[in-house]
């Protein structure tokens, strides 16, 4: 960060998906990214081919070799790709899972550098992008190994009226019931918490903990969990001075509104979390990747395959994520200002004091 | 059933819940079930405590010893419970459970007998009406057991905008995924479209089928139940005639209206259909068991015991409950007549024809 002007990375994602689109349609708007730098991790030739199909010919990129030549207020782009790139919409093809690693990768890489300060992933295939390279379900699990220095990830979807985490993420929801555990969801109330401090600026955020199985398990007639390892996390989470509070009867708690009473929801699994959130927050959501000293966002929303080339999907969700990235940045500055805790334990600074210290223009 | 006039049997549920409350609220107005007959199964002494308690003693009960003796226009109410019933608001009590389990199988009978048409339950704690006689995890099961005359139940959630069934219903999450199979699938999807027919009058209903997994497994990265039971099952069904689809990702399908193009939606587990039903409809829903030869339904909310002698419960979801049970009588009646199916099928009715066949005033 340069005088409160941040190196916005971005990654392509699929590139059969609507990901260039929303991306595009976002930058449209200058202000948007002004006066910061905008870095896409993707490929001229398939930015120019989005480009064309969107009729979007007035928007200017700056292509670039590395993100240290990031021109400010400016659209820049690293080329990832292969020279042989091809977009076919709406198809999953190996193609289009080898550029979204090859983009994924070079901006994971720029970030350790500290070459950016926060990453705005585009959609991807996750089944498409597999390779002996990359073996995760998702972006948040690649990040964490990549970019985590050891700590936990915590999917934290976030948006104006709502704000839910889960307990574990893109897995079978046959092994849900064994991957918890107390210390797991112990470490996820706490991770929790840190976030809304650190990144929202909350200074003691209450959390709602959600059970896992029906009416909270009707004290054990339905599973056994609320009362061997939910009930438990929360006592002991309690004992230690956090608010949370459950387990809670997922189904009735979003329909009556009580989920506005607490800053923060903890599911026990993805669609427990999501299918609440998007219901409620539609296509104004945003996937934040809380927990790691670097900051990545992405829209709530995936590849949809059968919008791509229809010049019809919403950029909404992926503005958001854009604005989220960088508010969540300057959140922490001030966060680690005010408790004097120096940036320098972020990967995104490099050292020294944080008010003039260059990120990008260290050449 | 006689001259369009019906008899409404209405259980008393959990006397320490909110159910009395949300029963004597809706029959404050006699247009409810007027020019119909309601029949409690309950206790006039509990009822005469919750009239005094929620001040509403303009209410007139007529307690009568047999469903045979109820009043056209009027509230009836036959004493199930021992004299010793007691209410403790917001407890949950051995003899609450007792009390509910005794109105129950009362109810039960007279359905049985042909003495009452439909039955709109209150709810019920699930845990202490556990005993030797009632070893069900809810109303549904127990139902499908002593009314279903050989039939499988499908829980369905009703709402003016949404209809959401479950293909496994009160059962532990973990227990999910071994529970279901192509051929619970299949009589699931053909319960519903069957239902959708018969109780709601649609002549072609079309059904989404949810995945179970997220991202609807990712082609199996996340899960194989899609690939080798979801996808396996709609085949079937469609090339049996059944306009079904899926699977389809459950979270973000309820965030984009994508629901509305279809007249019912089958979730694969409890959770996944009523966080979604309960957050876009709140506390309009009604729970409705399909599939079986009676009609039963019951308000969407459970016992809510934090609020029980409040005088704070909506009985919206209570009317909803009483006002479907009676249109679902009806359009099955029509159905039947539509289709020459003679209505002596249903055990509500006797036997012979349909328009002038008393069920209630036959001694």
């Amino acid at each position: 960060m340069e005088n409160n002007k941040l190196t916005i990375g971005i990654t392509q994602g699929d590139i059969n998906s609507i990901s260039y689109e929303v991306i595009l349609k976002t930058l449209l708007e200058s202000k948007v990214y002004e006066p910061h730098a905008v870095v896409i991790y993707g490929s001229a030739k398939v930015a120019a081919y989005h480009k064309k199909a969107l009729d979007i010919n007035q928007l200017n990129i700056n292509v670039i070799n590395s993100a240290r030549e990031a021109e400010w207020g400016a659209i820049n782009l690293i080329n990832c790709t292969d020279d042989d790139v091809k977009v076919e919409f709406g198809k999953s093809t190996s193609i289009a899972g080898k550029a979204s690693f090859q983009a994924l990768e070079a901006a994971a890489a720029d970030m350790k550098a500290g070459l950016i300060d926060v990453l705005v992933t585009g959609p991807i295939n996750k089944k498409n992008i597999q390779s002996d390279s990359f073996h995760f379900p998702g972006h948040t699990e690649y990040l964490e190994q990549v970019l985590g220095d050891g700590n936990k990830a915590l999917m934290l979807m976030v948006s104006d009226v709502l704000r839910v985490a889960v307990a574990t993420g893109h897995m079978a929801l046959s092994e849900v019931s064994s991957a918890l555990s107390v210390s797991l969801l112990l470490q996820k109330i706490k991770l929790l918490d840190q976030s809304l401090k650190k990144d929202f600026g909350i200074s003691k955020p209450r959390i709602a903990v959600l059970a896992l199985n029906p009416h909270a398990g009707e004290e054990g007639l339905l599973g056994r969990e609320e009362v061997e390892i939910i009930s438990p996390a929360i006592q002991k989470a309690q004992d230690q001075g956090y608010y949370c509070f459950g387990p809670i009867a997922a189904d009735g708690f979003f329909g009556a509104d009580n989920f506005s009473r607490y800053d923060a929801i903890l599911a026990m699994y993805h669609d427990q979390g999501l299918i609440p959130f998007k219901t409620l927050c539609r296509d104004e959501g945003v996937n934040f990747t809380a927990g790691l000293p670097v900051v990545r966002t992405s829209p709530a929303h995936g590849t949809a395959y059968a919008l791509a080339g229809n010049n019809e999907a919403s950029e909404s969700s992926f503005r958001s994520a854009l604005y989220l990235a960088c508010d969540i940045f300057k959140n922490r500055v001030r966060y680690f200002e005010n408790n004097s805790n120096p940036l320098k334990k972020q990967h995104i600074v490099h050292s020294g004091d944080l008010s003039d210290l260059p990120v990008q223009d260290e050449e």
